[in-house]
């Protein structure tokens, strides 16, 4: 890798990738200088653009001709699409049919042939693989490819020119491209400047690669962040991540919920799971941060709006703002009154209401009363919990939280 | 109004408000050319701070000393309330307790002063009129002044900066502060651009202003779009209205969510109500925009992330994706089997399941079964129901969709 091909990289992106913008998030982390960069607004959604648009770039006239081939259930998918179709180069993209149809349909929507393969990413790959074979076509990767971490790379001039004071980077690391273009970049222009990976915890192949000092291999991954969920890192990146990378760390799957949902209320910006870990990170502190001017690239915002919904659920359900309380009524009038008595003089929301006494665990004079309810924050719900179990209404079920959430 | 005062508004804002990026939107209204100038992207989650940190800079000292009070329970009340800390100006912001919470504390959080007045925002406002009478301090009205509508002027220039070639600019409307200051700084620079207003329907009272030829006040408004509920214009922004704007339209309830919805999914942005009508009606037609370069006004994203959530769902029925159907069923083994057969072999994705036969308006043998479904889209979800009727079963109720949605 040199600084020039990152230089050259960002040259030619000037026809296809937008400068995103860096903007202050003063309210995302009390006491922190927190910055974003917002690569969620890229075109595609994602950064993942950048890399693939450049790699196509500098293939050979024949190597155009004889078309390419790539594998991915995203962003990756995206990017390709959109710089094969502005390249005018042939490309066929594997996308397994598991992939949500939001995705599907956005890679067709840049008239590139989209091959549907029965199965998870693995097949998919094995199908790329195979066609590659038989066709002669340049399979585009992901992340291990010098000129696909090239691309990303631009990121990290980009962060320099826009703050040029900048004292730490946090990138989200699935199989490390974007990090090592990142890193490099930045390091060798300002090595002063700190540089740390996120992952999501159940999907920390990097993390554990650079653990042991060797690639290691995950059995599985399992987390929301799709474009993270990496089994194993490439050799190219597993390289540049030791040589200029201050540090990685992990975050929990409703840490990473949190920072979506702390992004959408105070930045007004969409940001897929993948995209939100390192906000998740500066959110949490597993980053020492104290007094430092920090850019969090925000990777990307491309998320199914389901998902996105339930993600909204949990955040609030993490942070006290809304609950599903449980409890246990003896079935005889005036209970159901009572109870909503003391939720709204505590300033509560009730927002649905279950009443189910079929519940054959019960006993024949009891029932289940469920209630969605809007609050405040922890504390208030916690009082309105303490009220209710002094008046003898008994909850046997509650929101779980795990971790320390401060959000 | 003269463009001299919003070029001095440009000078002062340097130091307090951001020059918002513009975005194409290409995928947000088929073979529209529109652009996205992103003031939910601003320093307070929407352009209010433009107007009220202007007019307050020009305060005189005398006036500074006396301090300033305001009304609002949104936008408005977090610009003045940080102009105010800003300039630290002794500021009070009547708010009316039926407010957000969330809002309440955005504006807290910036240090002023916030009573919090019983009832609406007429209470609200009738306290404000009365502390102003009482301690002397300025009002600052959140449209009907010549240096806030100055300040929102500052948007028409950094449109024309940024697209010096644009054809048409659609700008939310509610007293008409906004469309004022941006309709005249680009009617004087560029005037063969045209200028385009868009409300609520639930709250169209400059529409019905510009139609009768004078000021109306509407006896209510309804809309979530809180932003622009507004029951009657200034004097001063019906004149400039009348003079610079080329036209106004409304949009529906449905309309606007459909709107906030895809900002979300194809330009990961968070639009509030008030902010994303200038998106609905290029999304819905309601302006002809052909062949014109187009600049939507995304004024605002504080929009609360409960009513976000009922906004997603209801975007997802608008767009034939999600739907509740129910069913009656005669009460025997196997039905709930047949259903789910038909549902999934057409490719829908059950996502809740509620059989109730405790309905006392049901005959004794039959049941309801409600269900909740993913779809792709309005065809599939026809074709289910298609299927469902032709092998038998009766749907007693199913998604209501009002309007011409084609998002």
């Amino acid at each position: 890798m040199t600084l020039d091909k990152i230089y050259h990289a960002a040259y030619v992106l000037k026809e296809a990738a937008r400068t995103t913008d860096m903007i202050a998030a003063p309210d995302l982390c009390p006491g922190g200088n927190v910055w974003l960069k917002t690569e969620n607004l890229q075109v595609t959604g994602s950064f993942k653009l950048r890399g693939a648009y450049y790699k196509i770039s500098q293939l050979s006239d024949e190597e155009k001709k004889r078309g390419i081939i790539a594998c991915s259930a995203g962003n990756h998918a995206q990017g390709v699409a959109l710089a094969a179709a502005k390249n005018k180069i042939p490309a066929i993209i594997c996308i397994p049919d598991s992939a949500p149809i939001s995705k599907i349909e956005a890679t067709r929507s840049y008239g590139v042939e989209v091959e549907l393969v029965k199965g998870s990413y693995d097949d998919a790959y094995a199908r790329a693989v195979e066609l590659q074979a038989e066709q002669g076509r340049t399979f585009i990767h992901p992340f291990n490819d010098e000129n696909v971490i090239a691309g990303q790379g631009t990121i990290g001039l980009e962060i320099l020119d826009q703050m040029p004071d900048v004292e730490a980077v946090i990138v989200p690391v699935g199989g490390g491209g974007l990090i090592s273009g990142v890193a490099f970049a930045i390091k060798s222009l300002r090595p002063q400047c700190k540089v740390y990976g996120v992952q999501a915890a159940g999907a920390a192949s990097m993390l554990k690669s650079v653990q042991k000092g060797k690639i290691m291999t995950l059995p599985a991954v399992s987390t929301f962040a799709d474009g993270i969920a990496v089994k194993q890192p490439g050799d190219l990146t597993f390289e540049l991540v030791r040589r200029y990378v201050d540090g990685i760390v992990d975050v929990t799957e409703d840490e990473v919920a949190s920072a979506i949902l702390a992004l959408m209320e105070r930045q007004k910006l969409v940001a897929e799971g993948a995209g939100a870990v390192s906000i998740a990170a500066a959110l949490y502190n597993k980053i020492d941060l104290a007094g430092k001017k920090t850019c969090c690239l925000l990777s990307g915002g491309n998320i199914d709006v389901n998902i996105l919904s339930r993600v909204i659920t949990r955040g609030l359900v993490m942070g006290g703002r809304n609950a599903s309380l449980t409890i246990a009524l003896i079935d005889k009038p005036g209970q159901l009154e009572g109870v909503s008595h003391i939720i709204s003089s505590h300033g509560g929301n009730v927002v649905s209401v279950h009443y189910d006494h079929s519940d054959p665990n019960m006993s024949i004079n009891s029932c289940f009363l469920t209630l969605g309810l809007e609050t405040r924050d922890h504390a208030q719900l916690e009082e309105i919990k303490g009220a209710l179990s002094e008046n003898g209404f008994e909850i046997v079920a509650g929101p779980t939280v795990n971790g320390n959430c401060k959000a």
